[in-house]
């Protein structure tokens, strides 16, 4: 048995990689580990305040350490399931002691100059691991995570966004010129546990944010090599993202076109689901690791849907997809 | 007092409707009336099964009728909140007798040739009355709804578009190559009363419909003289339309030109609500009359958002907003 | 026009105290204040972040302070939405001033010696004014209230739970033998606007708190003078209470026994709503002043339902109430 | 592998029973049946229209037929989760043929006289069937489990309420002369997945239905040999259970015998979780096939709280774990 550390196990994706590794038959916890003054620092995962829902399935610990010397000692994979700038001061630490590191951050998704300065507040300070960590969108970059040391899992929009563009834009089926709209729905878990009023169950409401602001935007513009109008928006419910994805085909495209490159790249893929007519909903896959993808196309615009769990496919599910395939495993173990 | 009848009054739109007539000091309900086969037929509206919220506030039973010459004699005012065909076949009845129709439904709103036909499954038979139809977006027509003697009064994804885009469009800020994209969100209560799988509790979820092919998007383009690509969504919540609009503005425009676009239009319209800065969430107005509009430019790409409450802006508040411009009332009478 | 202060109007109650205000055509905002530490502090209550419902309806800032001096010129009335510590120390300040005083904690409610010290913690200072205080449970104490100076105005459960029982056990048809049994369901709102764990979204969850240990329940027990069995829930909803109420009569009781008893005592009451037959939904009451009230006897046992909007009969309204009984106002004025 | 047919696969309970046996290493699904003339005939149980969740997991049809002579061949077990006359008509016929049959209905659960005269409208046919049929109400009839060629399997209410209570009365704790009161609050899933006017998503509110009424309400007393009150609601969500029931118990028992006996009956089942402090969440057990128990009592007074997933362990799920029984398979195969 491989032994899997998780850091940040308090939060939702953590304590999800949790879930999934006690079902793992090939991977089990080493510990679960939760930042120095957390307040959940000793309690149970399956304490009452943290998740009831684990109660006689994962019983561990969460243990607040900033030194990890004692635990990392049989480590050989590293969840991080942490804040952007822990994820950025951690990683290093563990990527030298030779773990698998699967960082669930943005903290190692763009290999930009200025990229985190501008957009997340730091400067990088590991260039030379910006460098070698290979973007663990699954469907596309297995090849490469195969040998991977680090993975930057991406996260919720990015995934919803690049995995309906991807195939588009690879066979050459849209018109650059026209930027994609992406608008985004996201439900309130994709914001993390920590109180805020924001996530106030009274003063949740719909809304857009961010315009023209989010990070995510310049993450999915640099994967996908395509500028994007990405807006995002908070939804009224627990989990899912959904994304509405408009955009003009270059002339002569055809519905069949967008079929076939759709299936070219994900017909051999579980975790992604192409719907040939129709279009998916949210609850298609809430609680479930999959991508659905569906379309319609009126002359040369093109409308696509996109829909995911933000905390599976769009974080936990999608981290554990690239560790299963990163050493050989079925990729949808302990998943489906 | 005047008095008015409301036809279909156990719908929601018709029950606000009723809400409104009774708080208002110039004018009564004359009658509620349901279709002839309705099982709530007899009932008191504010019957258990009904809508309990008017206990003691309206109290009056529904009629079923197919024949309106007993209860026309002293109606001054008629609202049809009734299906489209329902509005059709009735709407030159009370026409003819001298009535004021306020009609909910789509049956008079677009003057054009075969629109009927293509988008509603049924011929217009009323073409003089479709010329003399004046639409209803308080706002923009209230000329000539003073003098209407039938007011089409839009319906909620017609408002929260058109409200936002029309200054934009009438000053021509906007480049008209690119078509706007109209993301939209409606709660459940869009969809009406009647009982089906669609609005079955445990279905709903956030999907898109009606992908390139809802009525309400040449409707939009009609009145816009605009090409517009509108994606409705259903959402989980009871009531609001939430709109995130996308679109390009011609070289130049800066964003004090939106802002003074917007003023110029609504600035003493006390029922659209303009955000200087930030933008709205669907609570602003959830329960309320208004319509608000918020707006971010950067480079020559426009978001705009607007919200508004489906039932109330989006359909009962703006009825008694035409109706009360129509009669010289105060604009907001009964309304905040 | 009579002027009044509004301290702890960020609040919910607090909010929505001043949108009733703003409907009032007798009394006038003096001003609206927030503690001293606030983030809200000088922000208008209609602000993004805070009501922007209110936006173009009550336009006024919030105010932070701690000396009151300045202010209380010219004010009439003081409500208090704070904090029962709060309201504790800063009532006797505006009392001595002569100002009439509606205070929605619940720290003058309960006339009894360690009351205070064993529910809520603190030593209570001012016993001649806990004495003179009127508790505001409007239908039953409005000869007491046209005469208070200090109104202790009842929230949510008390109100819920006293309602139905006070007739039954007033005219004694309950055997006290069997305490009653009352299972109440809260909206999340009722425990305030602050954001904590236990009103994150993705964290409420319908459950039973604080059993047999709730400070209701004895604030319900003594102003009953009856013991009772009091299980408080949080409920997955923003507003509103819903109450089953369990019990048993005497023998002999019948039904219209309960019926009597019931309009005996809210016939003439504009704010109680009783069902003949039926019982309500908490839809009934959403947004509206209302406490609703049904029944089920079988043989001796006897089942009570009442629902109300947590914010409003049980908080603002019982307290705009209480405000239009004592100053001689229609009880119902800017409520319905 | 054994066969296994599932009839009424397009219900909810249906559905979840073929996600569990498309898992299950030792049963695989026969076929998937219908009603005669239900509108989903023919399509896929992963269709858009029902279940897309199952897409790519389980993509059989679902088959109209009231001839299940063609399918009977090689079945061994029956699933009906169907109405209850259907159970009642069809059983019989499945176990002449000898399957072994699990019934989610309420056809075969109270052997009494008249029970389903008056509760469930239809005389029963079959009294050596209800003679024979065993409650699978698993912790606690699993010895007869194992040789029943007919289960009922009890569905979310009376679970929910008798596995707290069944140790407390087999324990004899509890005063009989006060009946407990059972408050349970279920989600829409309760009522199924035909359209309603009840389960349209704008009129779900709390509410309590069914008072002194419900048809569980006789189910439960006959299986605890207790007579007990019973108060069904409704509640604003899609799955669970949440019941709090307060009784009394015997003079002289401690919070410690409660403990040891809910200790007693459930130390050794995994599908029932009991706390030791604190009490369930309807969180804690949403999408999991656990029953959750908690109680606190204070002096002869005794509150506990269970929750269940009302289609998990309230129906499919416990489905299943008779299945797991009866055939001496793990008892949460397939489930956790």
């Amino acid at each position: 048995m491989l032994k899997a550390l998780i850091v940040g196990a308090s939060g939702y994706a953590g304590a999800q990689l949790a879930y999934y590794l006690s079902k793992h038959p090939q991977v089990e916890i080493a510990a679960l580990t939760v930042s120095g003054n957390s307040l959940d620092a000793g309690k149970l995962i399956s304490d009452y305040d943290l998740y009831p829902q684990l109660k006689g399935v994962v019983d561990l610990p969460l243990i607040a350490t900033s030194d990890y010397s004692s635990i990392i000692e049989n480590v050989d994979i590293v969840f991080l399931a942490t804040e952007h700038v822990v994820s950025h001061d951690l990683a290093p630490y563990f990527l030298d002691k030779g773990c698998i590191v699967f960082d669930l951050s943005g903290a190692f998704r763009v290999n930009l100059a200025d990229f985190y300065t501008q957009y997340y507040g730091f400067t990088h300070q590991y260039k030379h691991w910006l460098d070698k960590a290979v973007y663990g969108l699954a469907e596309w970059n297995d090849n490469a995570i195969k040998n991977a040391q680090l993975i930057a899992v991406p996260g919720c929009y990015p995934t919803a966004a690049q995995l309906p563009l991807k195939p588009m834009i690879t066979e050459g089926l849209l018109d650059p010129a026209y930027w994609p709209v992406i608008n985004a729905i996201s439900g309130v878990s994709g914001a993390g546990r920590k109180a805020s009023l924001k996530n106030h169950f009274c003063e949740v409401s719909i809304h857009a944010y961010s315009l023209f602001a989010h990070r995510h935007q310049p993450e999915i513009a640099y994967h996908l090599d395509q500028q994007v109008i990405f807006t995002p928006h908070l939804g009224n419910f627990k989990r899912g993202i959904h994304a509405t994805i408009t955009c003009r085909v270059k002339q002569g495209v055809i519905a069949d076109d967008i079929l076939n490159a759709l299936n070219k790249y994900y017909k051999n893929k579980p975790l992604v689901r192409i719907y040939q007519k129709d279009w998916p909903s949210l609850k298609s896959v809430e609680g479930l690791p999959y991508c659905d993808i569906g379309f319609v196309l009126k002359d040369d615009h093109l409308i696509m849907i996109s829909v995911e769990d933000n905390l599976l496919k769009g974080a936990a599910a999608q981290a554990m997809q690239c560790m299963n395939i990163r050493f050989g495993f079925n990729e949808t173990t302990s998943l489906i």
